[in-house]
């Protein structure tokens, strides 16, 4: 609990209905997707850029930490508390301060949901490309701390990508703007770029300045059911050699069809189907037909045993059922797995999923695989029973191996979900000693005291 | 002059022919593009990442300043020495180290030459998108410490944009890499982007992992004439609101338009035209036409008065005859010229034009201008001779109104040709001093003892 005085000071500064301490408050902001918690001493709503200079401001005099916070959707522990932290919630800095169409821009708060984003720029022929899995509650906020990204992404790039500007709070209060509202720029230091993805630990953003991009005429889709995950993997190489960009490139491993199977989801999928891809392709109406026939043709192959594709809205969806049933399928068996999101060059998919698979034996762990292949972007599921502290050592032995590899494969512990409280410790089998400490330094710069987001994205 | 002891280390360093310091050494790398000069004590040439960590550890003893340098082809004073100051040639380190198409990247050290690397792209059907004017003979350290641009960049991003990875050598000899070769990141703090377009001033970079993107298989040029500067900013902003991005959309003003008469190129243009907008369409051949057909559309309206297209490589020379010529025209009439790079939101363009108008008669100056319409970035020239200290007064308080009206327009001090020691003292007007006093901070913390390129990006 915070003291009297503090939380007076706090109350005074936000107004009434802006600080809430209670048990069911602590315990709902004690976590993130992660399957750990630790509730904070309170949580905080600012509702204005000059409340969190405010609140920035007391909790560097008391060094109290920070813990921003978007819509809690984040699965590396990037939002969870830390022991005597405030949260900081923006879920009602939820303005969407300007629409700029004619720059192609939007000038928003962090706590408007991310699809809103995209829904309010499609009323002018425009689009916001990061499609994170959880667009329709995730607030851009925590998309801008972590680099969400999603299968659109393998085309149009990372929430980094799509960023002009930033206003922010250092962790001393001192406000700074970096960026620009032009889609050219070679002035300052680009900070912009740096806070994205930062995670929480080096400033508060306050408010962003969007690109946005025009949306496509049509989208359509195409399932494709392989009878190995070597032979999809194969056909993700020969689709991303192809001038054309897909719209998406997603990978489902035989787990992740043996578990939207047990769920009672797999409607469609051909009996022997061990992996399936999903595939598709945007721009105009003549454009896609003609995108969707060079697609079809390099996704053929050896070991394809069913390719079906879908223009209207209806046979997408059918399309799309299985995977989208994928989540829930997993969560059903495994309801706290440990998910790593680990990134490879495209080249090297292939040989990571095989890799996957014999860890999964020698380590006798389901392992359920999927995510953005075009990227080289797998997510890696251990399917775990987090009381079964024999089965646990061993999917920490698995963890090791499985992040060895992907280093090994010139690949990157994090595609889009960051690096947290729950891969920290990885860190340094990816960068050296003085990278790490160049990295500290750097985290001491904009949060001199230390109070932002400690215990996360850097090790110990 | 370097002192004996000093000298006789750095050769013991780099191996002899590696240090130069005769006068017309000195000479040659006292400037670059800008038009003033500081002769450094030494230019040295190191071959390899492990020489240029010996310069700098040794520079950091000494305090000796460091100027990093390509080509000295950048036109802010990036690379022009400072006082006491050795200049960092890396044009001996100009190998490709590595091209790998499937993963589209190719890992280049800083020499080489920006044009050679979307040469080899281009063998693999790929391309190495940003296009500086330049690209014939600048390097590719260069373009990345001023985020360098060009035409093709309204379609695809500068520089910063095509950058996947780092490794540079910080202002204390320390080695930091950064990114990854994946097309997804979200690990480490993204420093990768902060060095681009940093001048210089944090670290001198020695490997870049380079992102390419497919060639199109086809790119047409459309040549337009307006009457008026205003009609063709008025085309701009009809293109920009298309669906398609132009793989170029470039600009001439009336004055420009001038200088090409007076130089004689101005072969093919009807005689009233007061503007030009050079437009070019990338993809597929059917697509390319398609496109054509869409921007001659929106190119055509009050003002205009003729619009060619071409296909074949013939007649997209001739179409370009006159923009190609620009730049000697511009330097016939005043080979000294005041060169800004400012850059405004693409809606704003026919107001800044305006106040450039304006601006010219106020001051008495000839200013030319053309640029990168599509992204707003325009190169203003104020014709001036350097030893007319009235005229040269005149454009002082000109050149301060025109930075005055750009940020009031939204805009920024450059687009493209970054800060050097030419536009520093402008910065204040763009940044309070609390982003100015961080941005010291920041650099003290790459630089700590202040060697890297002093002088430049920031205002004393």
């Amino acid at each position: 609990m915070l003291a009297d005085d503090l939380r007076a000071e706090f109350i005074a500064l936000l107004g009434a209905g802006r600080l809430h301490d209670d048990i069911d408050t602590l315990a709902l902001y004690s976590h993130d997707e992660t399957p750990r918690h630790c509730p904070p001493e309170a949580v905080l709503f600012p509702a204005s850029h000059d409340h969190v200079v405010g609140i920035v401001k007391i909790a560097a005099r008391e060094h109290l930490p920070l813990t921003a916070r978007g819509a809690g959707s984040g699965n590396v522990g990037g939002a969870m508390p830390t022991p005597g932290s405030l949260v900081v919630s923006f879920e009602c800095m939820n303005r969407i301060l300007e629409f700029d169409p004619d720059n192609r821009l939007m000038v928003v708060e962090p706590g408007v949901v991310t699809d809103d984003i995209d829904k309010l720029a499609r009323s002018a022929g425009l689009m916001y490309a990061p499609d994170p899995g959880s667009g329709a509650y995730c607030r851009i906020g925590g998309n801008l701390a972590m680099n969400a990204a999603g299968p659109r992404c393998v085309k149009y790039g990372a929430t980094r990508d799509h960023v002009l500007g930033l206003r922010a709070v250092l962790g001393d209060g001192r406000e700074i703007r970096s960026g620009s509202r032009t889609t050219k720029y070679a002035t300052a230091y680009d900070l912009t770029r740096l806070l994205v993805g930062s995670e929480g630990t080096l400033a508060l953003i306050t408010e962003a300045t969007l690109k946005l991009i025009p949306a496509p005429e049509q989208v359509a889709s195409i399932r494709v059911c392989y009878t190995s995950n070597a032979d999809a993997c194969r056909a993700v190489e020969r689709v991303m050699r192809l001038p054309a960009l897909p719209y998406a490139l997603e990978f489902m491993d035989g787990r992740a069809i043996d578990a939207i199977r047990e769920y009672g989801a797999a409607t469609g999928l051909p009996a022997d189907t061990a992996a399936v891809l999903m595939v598709e392709a945007d721009g105009r109406a003549d454009e896609v037909a003609q995108r969707l026939i060079q697609f079809e043709r390099a996704l053929s192959g050896p070991g394809m045993i069913e390719i079906q594709s879908g223009f209207s809205r209806d046979e997408i969806v059918r399309l799309w059922t299985a995977r989208k049933s994928l989540s829930h399928a997993v969560k059903k068996i495994a309801p706290l797995k440990i998910n790593e999101d680990v990134v490879v060059p495209v080249s090297r998919l292939a040989e990571l999923v095989q890799a996957i698979d014999a860890l999964a034996s020698k380590h006798r762990l389901p392992i359920v695989s999927f995510g953005h292949a075009g990227n080289g972007n797998l997510h890696v599921n251990l399917m775990v029973h987090h009381d079964d502290t024999e089965e646990m050592a061993r999917a920490r032995a698995c963890r090791l191996e499985l992040v060895t590899t992907v280093l090994g494969l010139g690949g990157s512990l994090s595609g889009e979900h960051g690096i947290g409280s729950e891969k920290r410790q990885f860190l340094p089998l990816e960068f050296d000693p003085v990278n790490i400490d160049f990295m500290r330094q750097l985290k001491a710069l904009f949060d001199p005291i230390g109070i932002l987001n400690p215990g996360k994205k850097l090790p110990d």
